[in-house]
């Protein structure tokens, strides 16, 4: 038989807490029989919203986390003091190797800070980037790094795109995955400083199948599987991506309701829009992985319901199986060879 | 009465010239007396695309220039050989007193280059930013820069924010425009360096309305009417715009024609929705102004039609009206003192 994944959930992250986050643990161990789950947060509270389901009961335990570290809260120093908080206490497990994974949908500046300080990183990785999928036409395209780490050098972004492709190939199952890095100009010569001097390095790296620039134009055309790009740019391309997308729809329901006519059709071509909405919508292949740590750490978003909290515990089998961070290893030390 | 505004239009620039640049030439003269147009291109091509409409035949005159700089053309190399190219001409009639504006769908990197060493700046303005609008569920925003100095300083942004309130204020017809930088958070410690150190800069800027940091997920709707960037980052933010907005209609479109039943409600939800999207249209108000020169240059989408080019032609008449580049000289000239 398999291997068991263990995974520690933050229960107290996210603005479903921990409604939202139990109900998508239980769903998940009754999905899936590798999976076992350690709810992290306080006890009470976590346990008043498990005697509401009928799970498996050797699969799912429960450790007590009395303190919370709100979203707003400087990261770096939440982290340090809160040391009994869900967010600490599930990444020590994985330190400690009592768990697998953490997934959590609370502060992104705690999860990175703690995923590295916690945590911490693969030997030989020089920044762990935050690596979401973002739905495109085509399906879906990794996007990395995305909040993780602002001003990076060459040799950071050469790493992600590294880290990205083989996540890619092994986790989403994308065979030998193009890489392109985010410019202003198809051409080698545009760009700012930080992708002139990366575009040589990721052109001559063997170990990626890089493909050049890619605009942003070209993005939701699922134009490379894995977009390589700086932290600050990453975040923007996520968070307008979020933007725009709810924008059309907002603007789209408000003409689908402005006549008697339109609302006569809104109910005709209602399933058909919503099928079509649904497939731009990556919450389904689970949460951002955060990369090259010693350990898996998955941010899912702030907003996710127990559908998402269940696709990213899900996520971590494949990720452990896959032997992801053994691959990592494999490939940066081999270039250090 | 009010004095004419003479605006050279670069005929052969734009994936549609010279058919719909002339084409929308003739329809601004048209509607607006004030205007006078040069249309700068291939005479020949030029004339025999005029001789299909009736206009004031003293309101559009043909100035020759035989020779065409291509988008993918290195643009300092263009701008400098070939002289006798429509954009070159035409800006050296704003340089020389015969025009008070060129408007061109041609190459941006040209139109930029051409700009700086041709038209030349306003005394004291660092660098020249490429300012679009874009759409918002409010109306528009000015995404100040988008294309002309990557890896800016933090006087540039300064500088930025100043020129586009001024825009906005005055041609766009907002009063007391609100402005706000792109940044990975609403908290002002949150940032990459350039973020960091261009924050104070506006906050203390007496001339500005700065509202603080501008999260990409909230630029779709309206929340600054002035949005500073690095020229990367706007670049980005406009590309990804026009792509998640087109990949969106595209999935929307698949979907209404993906059964019988929604076939026949798309039939009925059509004009609403058309509608709609129409208001997601920024070319109603004219193409992107490069701000801070001794003259004005508008750069329209490379995929313009007559309205837009027509747009951005009367456009030109606000800009001169309005005295921009007196109102930038005196902000300028009034910090220095």
């Amino acid at each position: 038989m398999a291997e068991k994944v263990r995974i520690a959930v933050d229960a107290m992250g996210g603005d479903y807490a921990p409604g939202e986050i139990v109900k998508g643990a239980v769903e998940a161990v009754s999905e899936r029989d590798r999976i076992e789950v350690v709810l992290v947060g306080i006890q009470e509270q976590v346990e008043k919203e498990l005697a509401k389901y009928t799970y498996p009961k050797g699969r799912i335990q429960v450790v007590h986390a009395p303190e919370v570290i709100a979203t707003e809260e400087p990261p770096v120093m939440a982290i340090r003091k809160k040391k009994n908080s869900s967010i600490v206490v599930a990444m020590n497990m994985v330190k400690n190797g009592e768990a697998d994974a953490v997934v959590s949908a609370g502060s992104s500046g705690a999860i990175l800070v703690g995923g590295q300080l916690i945590v911490g990183r693969i030997k030989g990785v020089e920044r762990p980037p935050l690596a979401p999928l973002i739905p495109t036409s085509k399906g879906v395209s990794l996007l990395i790094d995305c909040g993780a780490n602002v001003d990076a050098r060459p040799s950071h972004l050469l790493q992600f795109a590294k880290m990205g492709s083989i996540y890619m190939e092994n986790v989403i199952g994308k065979k030998n995955p193009t890489v392109a890095i985010v410019n202003i100009g198809a051409e080698e010569e545009k760009g700012n400083a930080l992708v002139k001097d990366t575009f040589p390095l990721l052109k001559n790296c063997p170990d990626i199948h890089f493909i050049g620039s890619i605009e942003a134009r070209e993005i939701p055309n699922g134009y490379a599987d894995v977009i390589v790009c700086e932290a600050f740019v990453g975040n923007v391309i996520l968070k307008l991506y979020e933007g725009v997308g709810s924008m059309f729809k907002n603007m789209l329901m408000q003409g689908l309701m402005s006549t008697v006519r339109a609302k006569i059709g809104a109910l005709l071509v209602k399933p058909a829009v919503k099928k079509t909405l649904k497939s731009f919508d990556a919450s389904e292949y689970g949460g951002a992985p955060l990369l090259g740590l010693r350990g898996l750490v998955v941010k899912t978003h702030g907003s996710s319901k127990a559908k998402e909290v269940k696709n990213s515990i899900i996520q971590c089998i494949t990720f452990k199986e896959q032997q992801i961070n053994e691959k990592i290893k494999k490939n940066l030390i081999q270039d250090e060879g």
